[in-house]
């Protein structure tokens, strides 16, 4: 039987970067690398096919924002030790001193050298759907499609992209007030968890396990710690070093799965490189997953008629924006830019829900912008700042901006600011509503959080 | 707090339908009927409000196509002691010998007063997001959306609905031929089945459950059993009273998910109106789920970069056509109408897999035709025959249709053939591809469930 239609299962993709200036921690956008690109195509009998692509590129991304930067002396293995599904990218300074940055999911590597990874992609497909039209039988690898990650263009610099929104004048849309709605949504939980106590002397508990000490996660630990203890919800946090095996955070997992205080339980994302998301994602039982990451609450949201015990934080917080908002989303063309497994993809199965016509727009798409400009609702779950501008929103448009991105800004106070996907001050000259960034999604997702957390209390408790 | 918010959790609707014309088992399609529609939505208090709707319509559906249609001579129940998300439709011809046609999912209740479902539609999503503003805690149940059945509007009967197929002329698409391609696949499978029995002196098995003697089930299993029987898995059937309880069918499944011989369970739907569908096929082992329906392999299917155990067998059958007649997907526009739970959703959401630019049509799209017509792949899963005729479709767009409908035929031997729901004369001449039906997705679908029971097996057997 000809085997090599399997071969996208075992694809590793390597890139060798090779830095020309100095990098610092906090920010590695716009320097310059040369870059080293090879994709191994490696086969099950461990011989391997290869490209090769050097090119000086400029990397559009911010360093610490999704991406795992670590120290490490290894030598780039070749091939990769790979876990099929894993994609690492190493960049070397000079020969001692190495670095690693990897990221252990394709699902955020955005930004980054959109055509260069397109043509890759499509020699990817091109090898695999080439060599299996003479086979007899599909795996359901090959049938899955290949894993590519979504990346997109920058917005070229004479864009508007960094252009600071208190220039922006001739306002037409309303700005989505997000933190009056999650306080809105913060009072009724907190009212909820009073009665709860005082009828049956019990409180939600929401248990948050933190492997490793990335600022980044530490940073969000902090917010929803604060956002727990103002509506009464007990909370656990549950620290491990970034050492710690896999087998040791599935004890964690498992011993907060068991301890009927605990009703909900947050793993902060990402993990460390050598622990498997997947396997502890799983793990946490579904009863437990305020988060609504996992897969029998994915499935259970994507079947039309079912109800998944959570709804992804995100996603919620955007239809109660649009549902609050009064916007109708029934019979309605929405867009969603973006597919991410935790914010685009279940926004999309929410949106349909909801009855909306939806497309689902991603970096492989061609005319992102045209098919854009046709929504009524435009969801903008990408990672890049600024990438939807004016032009690509209808006149009249409902936007919500899930985007939270760090950009450089020498005007305020930390040298960094917070914005999204969508060029504000031009979207708000065409949409008739827009949420803010920051100060949109992001409260009102903090909100759900906490408004799932007591759902699944009142569940365990059998509380009405 | 405002519990009206709650409604949409309660709704239950009801039409009671007063027939004017005979009719029999095998047909109402085109019958006239005087309709009494009322909704109801019940409040959690045991209130309701109700709206009524008189009219008279023809009805566009055939009996025995996935509807449960039984003798009953129960009074309609006021109000409706309702499971909340069942959807009851009762028609009584006189007071002596009701009958009640009923269907315990809005899934497949399309082709049927479409305008009409949809006032009722707004009408509820106007009542809850009204109430809603006011509240200020949301529940899962809202913000999931109102669960309304898909219902289309008939192609009008002007149309080129019942044209013979041997009519086309000026064909100048390529005829995806299924039973091919399903023949290449059943070979392939059967030559792994006798490697099989060679190395490890094992074989696939496969478990049927039925509940009920529905006879269209009875032909589906049939079908199925005689595939198995040729590539050389072993089978099971178990067959079940129409009135056998949930907690029986259950203990039938929970035996065959520990009988290590069989690696492959399909319950049959749909299942007797008492029994929870639901519940039934989240029992069913993930391991032996080869119909794919389980939420878990749902999710997984949804969730970019994992792998579900079992993708259902018609998207896949589908995504096996398009790779095996060449055609890339990879950034193509595709347009998936129907989002049924088994056929259409899951097929979009391999499609997003395979990296294309997915758009999900259904009956509150606004403007089906002209969204459709910008595909270069169309899905077709409506369940409507020929709802889609040429001026849907762009000239050399590749179109899957995966519809298999009755409709009568005084010219053939049955007095009715099977049609899909893309009118096939029209589109061969604006097309590039197209599969017929019948001959083109069915055969490769009941390929793929012998090649997901293989599958599973070798993943039981730890067989390579």
């Amino acid at each position: 039987m000809d085997r090599r239609h399997y071969l996208i299962k075992d694809a590793s993709l390597e890139l060798l970067v090779r830095r020309k200036t100095k990098i610092s921690d906090d920010g590695i956008r716009g320097k310059k690398f040369e870059i080293f690109c090879e994709i191994f195509l490696r086969k099950r009998n461990g011989a391997k096919e290869s490209a090769e692509i050097h090119r000086e590129l400029e990397v559009p991304f911010s360093s610490r924002k999704g991406w795992n930067i670590r120290k490490s002396n290894e030598e780039p293995a070749t091939p990769i030790p790979s876990y099929p599904k894993r994609v690492l990218f190493r960049w070397s300074s000079e020969p001692a001193g190495r670095r690693r940055l990897s990221y252990p999911r394709a699902r955020t590597m955005r930004g980054l050298w959109a055509a260069h990874w397109r043509s890759l992609g499509r020699k990817i497909l091109h090898s695999s759907s080439s060599s299996s039209s003479s086979s007899t039988l599909s795996s359901n690898l090959k049938l899955l499609g290949p894993n590519l990650p979504d990346v997109w263009m920058m917005p070229s610099s004479s864009s508007s992209a960094f252009r600071s929104q208190s220039s922006a004048n001739g306002q037409t849309a309303n700005v989505i007030n997000g933190k009056s709605i999650a306080r809105a949504i913060r009072e009724g939980v907190a009212s909820e968890i009073c009665r709860m106590k005082e009828t049956i002397v019990k409180s939600p508990g929401l248990a948050i396990v933190l492997v490793g000490g990335r600022r980044d996660s530490q940073t969000f630990i902090r917010v929803k710690l604060k956002a727990c203890e103002e509506v009464g919800i007990t909370t656990y946090v549950e620290e491990l070093s970034e050492e710690s095996t896999e087998d040791e955070v599935l004890r964690v997992v498992s011993r907060l799965n068991n301890n009927p205080s605990v009703n909900g339980i947050i793993v902060q994302l990402p993990l460390p490189q050598h622990v498997d998301e997947e396997r502890i994602i799983n793990f946490v039982s579904p009863e437990k997953d305020v988060d609504g990451f996992h897969p029998l609450n994915m499935g259970n949201l994507a079947m039309k008629g079912r109800e998944p015990l959570f709804i992804p934080c995100a996603p919620k917080s955007c239809i109660e924006l649009l549902l609050r908002c009064g916007v109708e989303i029934m019979g309605k063309r929405a867009v969603v830019v973006g597919r991410s497994k935790i914010v685009g993809l279940p926004t999309s199965l929410l949106l349909q829900r909801h009855h909306a016509t939806v497309s689902t727009v991603h970096s492989f798409t061609k005319n992102p912008e045209q098919i854009t400009s046709e929504a009524d609702i435009v969801i903008a779950d990408v990672g890049i700042p600024n990438l939807i501008c004016g032009s690509w929103l209808k006149p009249g448009a409902v936007v919500v901006d899930m985007g939270t991105n760090q950009v450089q800004d020498p005007g305020v106070d930390q040298g960094v600011r917070i914005t999204g996907d969508v060029c504000f001050e031009e979207a708000i000259k065409v949409v008739s509503a827009i949420t803010p960034v920051p100060g949109g999604v992001g409260p009102v997702t903090i909100a759900m959080l906490l408004s799932n957390t007591l759902d699944s209390a009142k569940r365990a408790f059998g509380f009405i």
